[in-house]
């Protein structure tokens, strides 16, 4: 993958979802009364504004580091790959462009460049790989004169790999495919796998708390980083490179998650793994979704922690069946398993994670039905463009509940989401699995297809948006590793309360007293 | 355990440490030129000045929560166990005294003594277990015109077990062994086992991010902990009760560590296990420290990870061996190893464990001697009084590192001790265990003894501890269980940066903008 970057959708301009798996979608929607329109041709860039910087601004922030103002450079890096932003591009919705994009190529630079735009009341958005699905990358820039996006790509080396502390000290804009390669030629890995891997960077993982499919095994990111590195206004926060500290509130949890409000990461020290010996994915057939996520919390509970567990409802598993050719009457839920780790310990994990499931009432499958689902894991977002491309409503939610919370949450948020397309008079189809399980909880991720009322696209994804985050503040959280962006920014009040809020601008004000790091995230408005 | 609470001392009044190790102990500090004096009696309490509270305080603070103003309970609430603590009462050093104690009964009261004070301009000491070692309770009051420590260990009601989440909500002035008896009579356990476990409490245990023996297994107190409240001068936080969010920077781990000052910590949603079905214990000997904790790493990181391992060096260890009895020449390093959990899992992880030792070296002992480590554990802090009331300097610091900074860190912290105490003439001890380990590193736990340098006892262990933290600082961190208190503020600049303190000033003033909570403690100055 990778190759040439394409705003308007995701990953590389040569990349195209399979003609046939996309017909066979077509036609399972079709089925269930959800009509697209034909394909419109790939969406021309709108027109930016002129940059609102002045000549001097743009000499003085050349001197420091390279500067792009092309019309094209400037919107690609004003939008992420949200719902919004890619609609933004097909039905003409207004977008905020930036004023020129920085591109950093060292830790001095962006101090730099941090320190100019203090001086010069400039507002700075951090850009790694332009992946965000919840609008993170919108150029607001509150109440400064102009907005300038840091682009981190050139921060990308690995700075050194501790073989005997199982460290890897990475810069913050190396993207997920650099980065394992650096690893696994010396022998390891990261196991940081999140949809977007091949697109996304280290320091955009750290800044919205991200997760990838086999969490159950390497941890979500906050586990994996190890220590820190953050440029903010007020100076420099490098957190001590050890394992545990009992040294007052944790600074390193502080900055994960904070998507460039207090300054920018430049540098991780990250946990890291003997690259597995072996890897072994399954599929197991569970007649239902609710009892397989009970089955599953039974088996995380008894110490059988796949490093992969992935559950699809009936509907998600009806959809996939029928995506890939094999039109099946009763779909029953789909548990896809995965082990990795050396050879003996993979073998028997997976053989108890089995027996586990089929003394329950599962039926395994062949594995060459789970050999096809990684592949098709990374490709799914390509799909998406093509659906949007034909008037398809195309958006997904996740969040995470406790064990005791999961079937309500479930029962809610479709229940939610159905009401809406009745009440709307469209059909829809609302798609859920179960994708990373812990002993005191599970998350779900939903995927919301259905025909877009035309002329409204953005009032009915808000609609529909509103009434899940609704169902979902009811047993869940706001995200469980999509993060905040724009999207989800009105419900932080809701998740956190009024005083955690206090408390983060607070942070904020400390870091950044003049607010021009990330203006208008994580908080909508200056405290 | 339990009982008459002694302020100068460790745990029950009636509670003796054994006569005849504690003699060995003498003989085995003898032989090395460290000598004591005769034990005092136990200390008389100091005289404390009058309460600075009015009448109408009092009474006003009195409708809200219990209060006690009698100089013993006053003087008992204003100290931990930490050395300088006990040394006051031995040779008199200035104490600082709270001006009364509130001994709120529910989170309410907590709420309206927390709106008092801030009405009154009165500083707040929380006080749970009073088990500090780091002079964490010594109630400063900064600006204010008194102080008033609020006992919380009428909050000490378990107030909900979801068997299907495996999580307790527990109020924070719980103490550990009434937590355990009440998830032990369901059939969990929490897991948490620090050497104050029998008197400190739920809410100190966050608030210092405390770790027990056990950690291998049930982790630290911020693995278990996955929501907390918190009631701050600014309105209450509490966190959402789900596994794991991508919603920003965490709150819940701004307020583990916190340490009484951002707040007060009112309960907690712990995650539980099944109690273990069996419980392992040995002991290997290995013929160097070094070498052991080197076979501990490459345990650990091969996947093998005891719930306890602890390694004691050939100092340590002869003097274990001495207490017990034993003088034994050529004392070895000694490995102890813990495993429980369900009684295949123990077994096979138990042979895992000891083949990995013997294969590179080490021998098994037979299984008595490890029975009685966890018991001496417990005794050990009985054990400091008695060497405190004979004229014996006795302190412990610990800190973690990554495991290729180990050594060195080891080489140069017992290099430092020794230098001071050679250069003030006086023989010193200096004992290590490794505590805890991780993949990543492992934390060293030093003890210190030897004699009193008269009329300067303060100050010699202020040059030792400024001695020791210059070790530690070239390796390490501050603190890797016992927190930060008033012994280690001093340090917070070194370990975490100028940056860091200004967002946690930041964060303090956003959620107790008239510094009334805990004043002066974790940032040394106002801001």
């Amino acid at each position: 993958m990778g190759g040439e970057f394409k705003p308007w959708g995701w990953g590389s301009a040569g990349e195209q979802y399979s003609r046939p798996r996309l017909d066979r979608l077509l036609r399972h929607l079709r089925a269930r009364g959800i009509e697209g329109r034909e394909a419109q041709a790939a969406p021309a860039l709108p027109s930016a504004p002129a940059s609102r910087l002045t000549q001097e601004d743009l000499e003085a922030l050349g001197e420091i580091a390279e500067v792009r103002t092309e019309e094209e450079d400037r919107i690609a890096h004003s939008v992420g790959k949200s719902y919004l932003d890619l609609l933004a591009f097909r039905v003409g919705l207004p977008l905020e462009v930036t004023d020129a994009v920085a591109r950093p190529s060292n830790v001095e630079d962006v101090r730099q460049v941090v320190a100019w735009a203090v001086d010069e009341g400039i507002a700075l958005i951090p850009f790694g790989g332009g992946t965000s699905v919840l609008g993170g990358l919108r150029p607001l820039r509150g109440n400064h004169r102009a907005v300038v996006t840091v682009d981190l790509r050139r921060l990308n080396r690995v700075l050194e790999i501790d073989e005997t502390s199982l460290l890897v000290v990475a810069q913050a804009g190396i993207l997920g495919p650099e980065l394992e390669k650096m690893l696994q030629a010396r022998g390891f890995t990261l196991g940081h796998y999140p949809q977007s891997f091949h697109f996304s960077s280290l320091g955009g993982w750290i800044a919205t708390r991200s997760s990838g499919h086999l969490s159950g095994k390497y941890g979500r990111i906050e586990d994996m980083v190890q220590a820190l590195r953050l440029i903010t206004p007020e100076g420099e926060i490098e957190t001590r490179s050890v394992p545990a500290r009992s040294t007052g509130p944790e600074f390193r949890e502080m900055i994960l998650g904070s998507e460039g409000f207090l300054g920018i990461i430049v540098e991780a020290v990250l946990r890291i793994h003997r690259k597995p010996e072996a890897t072994e994915r399954r599929v197991v057939l569970f007649p239902d979704f609710p009892g397989a996520t009970e089955v599953c919390r039974q088996m995380v509970q008894a110490g059988i922690v796949p490093a992969l567990v992935r559950i699809a409802d009936e509907e998600e598993a009806a959809t996939i069946l029928a995506v890939a050719g094999q039109e099946v009457e009763d779909v029953p839920s789909l548990v896809l398993l995965g082990f990795e780790g050396p050879g003996s310990e993979v073998e028997s994990g997976m053989q108890r994670a089995l027996d586990h499931w089929t003394e329950r009432g599962g039926m395994e499958l062949d594995s060459e039905a789970a050999a096809l689902w990684e592949e098709e894991y990374y490709r799914t977002p390509y799909l998406r463009d093509e659906l949007m491309d034909r008037g398809f409503l195309v958006e997904t939610l996740e969040t995470a509940a406790g064990w005791s919370a999961l079937r309500n949450l479930y029962r809610d948020v479709r229940g939610a989401l159905h009401n809406v397309f009745a009440e709307h008079g469209i059909e829809g189809l609302v798609l859920c699995h179960l994708s990373h399980a812990y002993r005191d909880g599970a998350s779900l991720y939903f995927t919301v297809l259905g025909s877009q009322l035309r002329g409204h696209e953005a009032a009915q994804w808000g609609v529909l948006k509103e009434a899940a985050m609704k169902a979902i503040f009811r047993w869940g959280t706001l995200s469980h590793h999509h993060g905040i962006g724009l999207d989800h920014r009105a419900w932080m009040r809701e998740e956190h309360g009024e005083a955690a809020l206090k408390a983060l601008a607070g942070l904020k004000k400390a870091l950044d007293p003049s607010g021009i790091m990330n203006p208008g995230k994580l908080l909508e408005e200056e405290r």
